[in-house]
Protein backbone atom coordinates (compact mmCIF):
# COMPACT_ATOMS: atom_id res chain seq x y z
CA UNK A 1 0.00 0.00 0.00
CA UNK A 2 1.22 3.29 -0.93
CA UNK A 3 1.96 6.47 1.63
CA UNK A 4 -0.63 7.82 0.34
CA UNK A 5 -3.37 5.08 0.70
CA UNK A 6 -2.33 4.43 4.19
CA UNK A 7 -2.53 8.44 4.82
CA UNK A 8 -5.95 8.03 3.31
CA UNK A 9 -7.33 4.68 5.16
CA UNK A 10 -9.97 4.54 7.90
CA UNK A 11 -13.64 6.08 7.36
CA UNK A 12 -14.18 7.76 3.74
CA UNK A 13 -14.07 11.37 4.48
CA UNK A 14 -11.63 11.85 6.98
CA UNK A 15 -7.41 11.47 6.45
CA UNK A 16 -4.48 12.69 8.46
CA UNK A 17 -5.51 16.18 7.42
CA UNK A 18 -9.22 15.59 8.62
CA UNK A 19 -8.69 14.19 11.91
CA UNK A 20 -6.38 17.04 12.29
CA UNK A 21 -8.51 19.30 12.10
CA UNK A 22 -11.57 18.29 13.55
CA UNK A 23 -8.78 17.53 16.90
CA UNK A 24 -7.92 21.35 16.71
CA UNK A 25 -10.94 22.39 16.64
CA UNK A 26 -12.08 20.76 19.71
CA UNK A 27 -9.04 21.58 21.68
CA UNK A 28 -9.84 24.90 20.79
CA UNK A 29 -13.22 24.81 22.24
CA UNK A 30 -12.70 22.94 24.87
CA UNK A 31 -9.03 22.72 26.27
CA UNK A 32 -6.79 20.30 25.49
CA UNK A 33 -6.34 18.85 28.69
CA UNK A 34 -10.54 18.26 28.91
CA UNK A 35 -10.20 16.90 25.39
CA UNK A 36 -10.16 13.29 25.31
CA UNK A 37 -9.26 10.49 22.61
CA UNK A 38 -12.68 9.15 23.24
CA UNK A 39 -14.38 12.80 22.72
CA UNK A 40 -12.38 13.28 19.16
CA UNK A 41 -13.31 9.40 18.05
CA UNK A 42 -16.92 10.61 19.15
CA UNK A 43 -16.90 13.99 17.10
CA UNK A 44 -15.44 11.68 14.04
CA UNK A 45 -17.38 9.18 13.62
CA UNK A 46 -14.34 6.95 14.16
CA UNK A 47 -13.42 4.25 16.32
CA UNK A 48 -10.31 5.38 19.17
CA UNK A 49 -8.22 2.65 17.27
CA UNK A 50 -9.00 4.50 14.04
CA UNK A 51 -7.40 7.94 15.15
CA UNK A 52 -4.25 5.58 16.70
CA UNK A 53 -3.71 4.35 13.24
CA UNK A 54 -2.83 7.87 12.45
CA UNK A 55 -1.53 9.23 15.32
CA UNK A 56 0.53 7.26 18.49
CA UNK A 57 -1.10 9.58 20.94
CA UNK A 58 -3.31 13.04 21.94
CA UNK A 59 -0.03 14.53 22.13
CA UNK A 60 1.17 13.93 18.83
CA UNK A 61 -1.89 15.27 17.06
CA UNK A 62 -0.84 18.24 19.13
CA UNK A 63 2.26 18.39 18.19
CA UNK A 64 1.32 18.37 14.37
CA UNK A 65 -1.33 20.67 14.99
CA UNK A 66 1.68 23.39 16.50
CA UNK A 67 4.11 22.41 13.90
CA UNK A 68 2.19 22.99 11.03
CA UNK A 69 1.41 26.57 12.43
CA UNK A 70 4.59 26.83 13.76
CA UNK A 71 6.60 26.09 10.08
CA UNK A 72 4.57 28.59 7.93
CA UNK A 73 5.35 31.55 10.15
CA UNK A 74 8.90 29.92 10.41
CA UNK A 75 8.80 29.93 6.48
CA UNK A 76 7.81 33.61 6.22
CA UNK A 77 10.94 34.85 7.81
CA UNK A 78 12.88 32.40 6.10
CA UNK A 79 12.02 33.52 2.11
CA UNK A 80 14.34 35.95 0.51
CA UNK A 81 12.12 38.76 1.17
CA UNK A 82 11.53 38.11 4.56
CA UNK A 83 15.00 38.40 6.07
CA UNK A 84 16.53 35.25 5.22
CA UNK A 85 20.57 35.07 5.52
CA UNK A 86 21.91 35.93 2.37
CA UNK A 87 19.16 37.92 1.16
CA UNK A 88 20.58 41.63 1.08
CA UNK A 89 19.07 43.22 -1.06
CA UNK A 90 16.00 44.32 0.05
CA UNK A 91 16.25 46.61 3.20
CA UNK A 92 15.58 45.37 6.50
CA UNK A 93 12.48 47.79 5.93
CA UNK A 94 10.90 45.84 3.83
CA UNK A 95 11.52 42.61 4.90
CA UNK A 96 9.83 43.57 7.88
CA UNK A 97 6.78 44.59 5.94
CA UNK A 98 7.12 41.07 3.83
CA UNK A 99 6.79 39.48 7.20
CA UNK A 100 4.20 41.36 8.68
CA UNK A 101 1.89 40.70 5.79
CA UNK A 102 3.13 36.93 5.51
CA UNK A 103 1.49 36.70 9.44
CA UNK A 104 -1.45 38.12 8.53
CA UNK A 105 -1.94 35.14 6.05
CA UNK A 106 -0.55 32.73 8.33
CA UNK A 107 -3.00 33.82 10.53
CA UNK A 108 -5.97 33.93 8.41
CA UNK A 109 -5.21 31.04 6.52
CA UNK A 110 -4.74 28.34 9.62
CA UNK A 111 -6.78 30.47 11.95
CA UNK A 112 -7.50 27.20 13.99
CA UNK A 113 -3.95 26.02 14.58
CA UNK A 114 -2.65 29.43 15.14
CA UNK A 115 -5.02 30.18 17.86
CA UNK A 116 -4.12 26.94 19.59
CA UNK A 117 -0.44 28.12 19.61
CA UNK A 118 -1.33 30.77 21.17
CA UNK A 119 -2.87 29.41 23.76
CA UNK A 120 -0.53 26.94 24.15
CA UNK A 121 0.87 27.56 27.91
CA UNK A 122 4.38 24.93 28.14
CA UNK A 123 2.35 22.35 30.19
CA UNK A 124 3.70 19.24 28.46
CA UNK A 125 7.36 19.04 26.56
CA UNK A 126 5.47 19.10 23.64
CA UNK A 127 4.01 22.91 24.62
CA UNK A 128 7.42 23.90 25.83
CA UNK A 129 9.06 23.30 22.60
CA UNK A 130 6.32 24.80 20.72
CA UNK A 131 7.19 28.13 22.32
CA UNK A 132 10.67 27.61 22.40
CA UNK A 133 10.16 27.54 18.69
CA UNK A 134 7.83 31.12 19.71
CA UNK A 135 10.85 32.46 21.28
CA UNK A 136 13.17 31.91 18.49
CA UNK A 137 10.79 33.76 15.75
CA UNK A 138 10.12 36.45 17.84
CA UNK A 139 13.84 37.16 18.36
CA UNK A 140 14.34 36.78 14.55
CA UNK A 141 11.17 39.80 14.38
CA UNK A 142 12.63 42.03 17.32
CA UNK A 143 16.56 41.65 15.17
CA UNK A 144 14.42 42.63 11.63
CA UNK A 145 12.96 45.32 13.57
CA UNK A 146 16.57 45.82 15.47
CA UNK A 147 18.57 46.00 11.70
CA UNK A 148 15.39 48.60 10.21
CA UNK A 149 16.12 50.75 13.26
CA UNK A 150 19.97 50.94 12.14
CA UNK A 151 18.92 51.34 8.73
CA UNK A 152 17.88 54.46 9.64
CA UNK A 153 13.96 53.69 8.39
CA UNK A 154 12.03 52.76 11.66
CA UNK A 155 12.40 55.54 14.51
CA UNK A 156 14.63 54.08 17.39
CA UNK A 157 12.73 56.04 20.31
CA UNK A 158 10.76 52.72 20.86
CA UNK A 159 13.00 49.44 22.14
CA UNK A 160 12.99 47.37 19.11
CA UNK A 161 12.00 43.86 21.70
CA UNK A 162 8.66 46.23 22.45
CA UNK A 163 8.32 47.67 19.34
CA UNK A 164 7.84 43.89 18.06
CA UNK A 165 5.90 42.55 20.84
CA UNK A 166 3.35 45.20 20.46
CA UNK A 167 3.38 45.07 16.39
CA UNK A 168 2.93 40.77 16.83
CA UNK A 169 0.29 41.22 19.93
CA UNK A 170 -1.54 43.38 16.70
CA UNK A 171 -1.29 40.73 14.69
CA UNK A 172 -2.06 38.02 16.81
CA UNK A 173 -5.15 39.67 18.02
CA UNK A 174 -6.83 38.49 15.05
CA UNK A 175 -7.57 35.38 15.80
CA UNK A 176 -9.85 36.82 18.60
CA UNK A 177 -12.07 38.23 15.91
CA UNK A 178 -11.24 37.33 12.35
CA UNK A 179 -14.07 34.87 10.74
CA UNK A 180 -13.60 33.42 6.88
CA UNK A 181 -15.60 35.29 4.88
CA UNK A 182 -15.96 38.52 7.04
CA UNK A 183 -15.73 41.58 5.23
CA UNK A 184 -11.81 41.97 5.32
CA UNK A 185 -10.08 39.37 3.18
CA UNK A 186 -6.60 38.61 4.41
CA UNK A 187 -4.80 40.77 1.57
CA UNK A 188 -6.78 44.12 3.22
CA UNK A 189 -6.00 42.75 6.45
CA UNK A 190 -2.47 42.62 5.61
CA UNK A 191 -2.67 46.10 4.36
CA UNK A 192 -4.18 47.77 7.33
CA UNK A 193 -1.93 46.04 10.20
CA UNK A 194 1.05 47.13 7.61
CA UNK A 195 -0.82 50.96 7.51
CA UNK A 196 -1.14 51.05 11.13
CA UNK A 197 2.27 49.40 12.32
CA UNK A 198 4.49 51.56 10.58
CA UNK A 199 2.71 54.48 9.34
CA UNK A 200 -0.28 54.93 12.31
CA UNK A 201 -3.78 56.14 12.12
CA UNK A 202 -2.97 59.37 12.57
CA UNK A 203 -3.65 61.40 9.24
CA UNK A 204 -0.94 63.26 7.23
CA UNK B 1 -19.75 44.93 64.15
CA UNK B 2 -18.92 47.32 61.74
CA UNK B 3 -18.97 46.39 57.87
CA UNK B 4 -15.31 47.03 57.40
CA UNK B 5 -14.70 44.79 60.45
CA UNK B 6 -16.97 42.10 58.86
CA UNK B 7 -15.08 42.35 55.47
CA UNK B 8 -11.76 42.00 57.35
CA UNK B 9 -12.93 39.00 59.63
CA UNK B 10 -10.95 36.09 58.69
CA UNK B 11 -7.54 34.73 59.09
CA UNK B 12 -5.61 37.77 60.01
CA UNK B 13 -4.09 39.15 56.57
CA UNK B 14 -6.76 37.96 53.96
CA UNK B 15 -9.60 40.50 53.45
CA UNK B 16 -12.01 40.13 50.75
CA UNK B 17 -9.37 41.60 48.41
CA UNK B 18 -6.66 39.53 49.29
CA UNK B 19 -9.12 36.16 48.78
CA UNK B 20 -9.84 37.79 45.32
CA UNK B 21 -6.17 38.12 44.52
CA UNK B 22 -5.18 34.87 45.42
CA UNK B 23 -8.35 33.57 43.63
CA UNK B 24 -7.82 35.39 40.23
CA UNK B 25 -4.00 34.21 40.37
CA UNK B 26 -4.92 30.91 40.50
CA UNK B 27 -7.84 31.34 37.91
CA UNK B 28 -5.05 32.27 36.12
CA UNK B 29 -3.39 29.28 36.49
CA UNK B 30 -5.19 26.54 36.28
CA UNK B 31 -8.82 27.72 34.96
CA UNK B 32 -11.73 28.91 36.49
CA UNK B 33 -13.28 25.28 35.70
CA UNK B 34 -9.96 23.66 37.18
CA UNK B 35 -10.09 25.25 40.28
CA UNK B 36 -12.57 24.87 43.30
CA UNK B 37 -13.31 26.55 46.60
CA UNK B 38 -11.22 23.55 48.44
CA UNK B 39 -8.42 24.43 46.22
CA UNK B 40 -8.58 27.96 47.02
CA UNK B 41 -8.84 27.46 50.77
CA UNK B 42 -5.56 25.29 50.91
CA UNK B 43 -4.04 28.05 49.19
CA UNK B 44 -5.24 30.77 51.85
CA UNK B 45 -4.70 28.49 54.75
CA UNK B 46 -8.34 29.20 55.11
CA UNK B 47 -11.25 26.69 55.70
CA UNK B 48 -13.50 26.49 53.09
CA UNK B 49 -16.68 28.14 54.88
CA UNK B 50 -13.73 31.53 55.91
CA UNK B 51 -13.96 32.16 51.65
CA UNK B 52 -18.01 31.51 51.63
CA UNK B 53 -18.16 34.45 54.68
CA UNK B 54 -16.51 36.62 52.02
CA UNK B 55 -18.34 35.19 48.94
CA UNK B 56 -21.73 33.19 47.98
CA UNK B 57 -20.09 31.25 45.12
CA UNK B 58 -16.51 31.01 43.03
CA UNK B 59 -18.79 32.20 40.35
CA UNK B 60 -19.17 35.37 42.86
CA UNK B 61 -15.88 35.54 42.79
CA UNK B 62 -15.06 35.51 39.05
CA UNK B 63 -17.97 38.35 38.95
CA UNK B 64 -15.87 40.70 41.22
CA UNK B 65 -12.58 40.04 39.57
CA UNK B 66 -13.66 40.65 36.28
CA UNK B 67 -16.23 43.77 37.47
CA UNK B 68 -12.76 45.31 38.62
CA UNK B 69 -11.14 45.03 35.44
CA UNK B 70 -14.50 46.48 33.48
CA UNK B 71 -14.71 49.00 35.75
CA UNK B 72 -11.42 50.14 35.88
CA UNK B 73 -11.75 50.08 31.66
CA UNK B 74 -14.94 51.68 31.49
CA UNK B 75 -13.96 54.66 33.93
CA UNK B 76 -12.00 55.12 31.32
CA UNK B 77 -13.73 56.17 28.69
CA UNK B 78 -16.34 57.78 31.33
CA UNK B 79 -13.72 60.61 32.17
CA UNK B 80 -13.94 63.97 30.76
CA UNK B 81 -10.63 63.38 28.68
CA UNK B 82 -12.02 59.96 27.60
CA UNK B 83 -14.82 61.04 25.52
CA UNK B 84 -18.29 60.93 28.06
CA UNK B 85 -21.04 62.20 26.57
CA UNK B 86 -21.03 66.22 27.55
CA UNK B 87 -17.12 66.66 26.71
CA UNK B 88 -17.26 68.79 23.86
CA UNK B 89 -14.08 70.04 24.29
CA UNK B 90 -10.99 67.87 23.48
CA UNK B 91 -10.86 66.76 20.24
CA UNK B 92 -11.89 62.87 19.49
CA UNK B 93 -8.28 62.08 18.83
CA UNK B 94 -7.21 63.64 21.99
CA UNK B 95 -9.88 61.62 23.87
CA UNK B 96 -8.62 58.73 22.20
CA UNK B 97 -5.05 58.81 22.52
CA UNK B 98 -6.13 59.81 26.15
CA UNK B 99 -8.05 56.02 26.68
CA UNK B 100 -5.36 54.44 24.77
CA UNK B 101 -2.90 55.86 27.37
CA UNK B 102 -5.62 55.16 30.02
CA UNK B 103 -6.11 51.39 29.26
CA UNK B 104 -2.51 50.37 29.32
CA UNK B 105 -2.22 51.94 32.68
CA UNK B 106 -5.20 49.59 33.78
CA UNK B 107 -3.71 47.19 31.86
CA UNK B 108 -0.64 47.10 33.57
CA UNK B 109 -1.88 47.78 37.46
CA UNK B 110 -4.71 45.02 37.14
CA UNK B 111 -2.70 42.31 35.27
CA UNK B 112 -4.45 39.32 36.66
CA UNK B 113 -7.97 40.60 36.45
CA UNK B 114 -7.66 42.05 33.01
CA UNK B 115 -5.58 38.90 32.05
CA UNK B 116 -8.45 36.95 33.17
CA UNK B 117 -11.16 38.93 31.59
CA UNK B 118 -9.35 38.55 28.00
CA UNK B 119 -9.69 34.59 28.61
CA UNK B 120 -13.53 34.78 29.47
CA UNK B 121 -15.11 32.45 26.77
CA UNK B 122 -18.93 32.89 28.01
CA UNK B 123 -19.46 29.36 29.08
CA UNK B 124 -21.93 30.86 32.46
CA UNK B 125 -23.85 33.62 32.91
CA UNK B 126 -21.32 35.47 34.62
CA UNK B 127 -18.83 35.36 31.53
CA UNK B 128 -21.69 36.45 29.50
CA UNK B 129 -22.65 39.44 31.04
CA UNK B 130 -18.63 40.44 31.25
CA UNK B 131 -18.92 40.02 27.36
CA UNK B 132 -21.69 41.64 26.56
CA UNK B 133 -19.85 44.92 28.53
CA UNK B 134 -16.22 44.09 26.86
CA UNK B 135 -18.39 44.43 23.39
CA UNK B 136 -20.07 47.69 24.96
CA UNK B 137 -16.48 48.89 25.73
CA UNK B 138 -15.29 47.69 22.04
CA UNK B 139 -18.30 49.60 20.28
CA UNK B 140 -16.93 52.97 22.34
CA UNK B 141 -14.08 52.67 21.04
CA UNK B 142 -14.85 52.06 17.31
CA UNK B 143 -17.35 55.44 17.46
CA UNK B 144 -14.62 57.22 19.36
CA UNK B 145 -12.70 56.19 16.00
CA UNK B 146 -14.75 56.93 13.79
CA UNK B 147 -15.44 60.57 15.37
CA UNK B 148 -11.45 61.05 15.53
CA UNK B 149 -12.05 59.70 11.20
CA UNK B 150 -14.98 62.77 10.73
CA UNK B 151 -12.65 65.20 12.34
CA UNK B 152 -10.16 64.56 9.84
CA UNK B 153 -7.65 63.51 11.97
CA UNK B 154 -7.36 60.00 11.19
CA UNK B 155 -7.27 58.17 8.58
CA UNK B 156 -10.44 57.12 6.93
CA UNK B 157 -8.99 54.43 4.53
CA UNK B 158 -9.09 51.42 7.55
CA UNK B 159 -12.65 50.92 8.95
CA UNK B 160 -13.15 52.22 12.26
CA UNK B 161 -14.29 48.72 13.82
CA UNK B 162 -11.00 47.14 11.99
CA UNK B 163 -8.87 49.88 13.61
CA UNK B 164 -10.04 49.95 16.97
CA UNK B 165 -9.71 45.80 17.25
CA UNK B 166 -6.17 46.07 16.10
CA UNK B 167 -5.23 48.79 18.01
CA UNK B 168 -6.45 46.91 21.33
CA UNK B 169 -5.16 43.70 20.16
CA UNK B 170 -2.07 45.21 20.57
CA UNK B 171 -2.84 46.88 24.16
CA UNK B 172 -4.55 43.35 24.82
CA UNK B 173 -1.47 41.91 24.48
CA UNK B 174 0.68 43.26 27.06
CA UNK B 175 -0.79 40.98 29.58
CA UNK B 176 1.04 38.21 27.93
CA UNK B 177 4.35 39.51 28.30
CA UNK B 178 4.29 42.84 30.60
CA UNK B 179 5.92 41.61 33.94
CA UNK B 180 5.52 44.53 37.26
CA UNK B 181 9.03 45.91 37.82
CA UNK B 182 10.63 44.92 34.24
CA UNK B 183 12.49 47.60 31.98
CA UNK B 184 9.56 49.50 30.84
CA UNK B 185 6.86 51.25 32.99
CA UNK B 186 3.15 51.77 32.47
CA UNK B 187 4.11 55.62 31.23
CA UNK B 188 6.35 54.05 29.16
CA UNK B 189 4.58 51.52 27.57
CA UNK B 190 1.49 54.07 27.02
CA UNK B 191 4.00 56.52 25.26
CA UNK B 192 5.06 53.61 22.69
CA UNK B 193 1.59 52.22 22.33
CA UNK B 194 0.42 55.39 21.46
CA UNK B 195 3.47 56.38 19.46
CA UNK B 196 2.97 52.89 16.91
CA UNK B 197 -0.79 53.32 16.73
CA UNK B 198 -0.76 57.06 15.94
CA UNK B 199 2.51 57.45 14.14
CA UNK B 200 3.43 54.13 13.48
CA UNK B 201 7.28 52.88 13.50
CA UNK B 202 8.56 54.52 10.06
CA UNK B 203 10.59 57.28 10.58
CA UNK B 204 9.88 60.53 9.32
Amino acid sequence: MSEMQSARRGRPGYDQQGILAVAVAAFNEYGYDATSIGMLAERLGLSKSAIYHHFGSKDEILDRALDSALSSLEAVVEEPEGGAEGSVSASAADRLEHVLRGAVHVLVDQLPAVTLLLRVRGNTDVERAALSRRRTFDRRITALVSAAQDEGALRDDIDASVASRLTFGMINSIVEWYRPGGREGADRLADDVVAIALDGLRKR
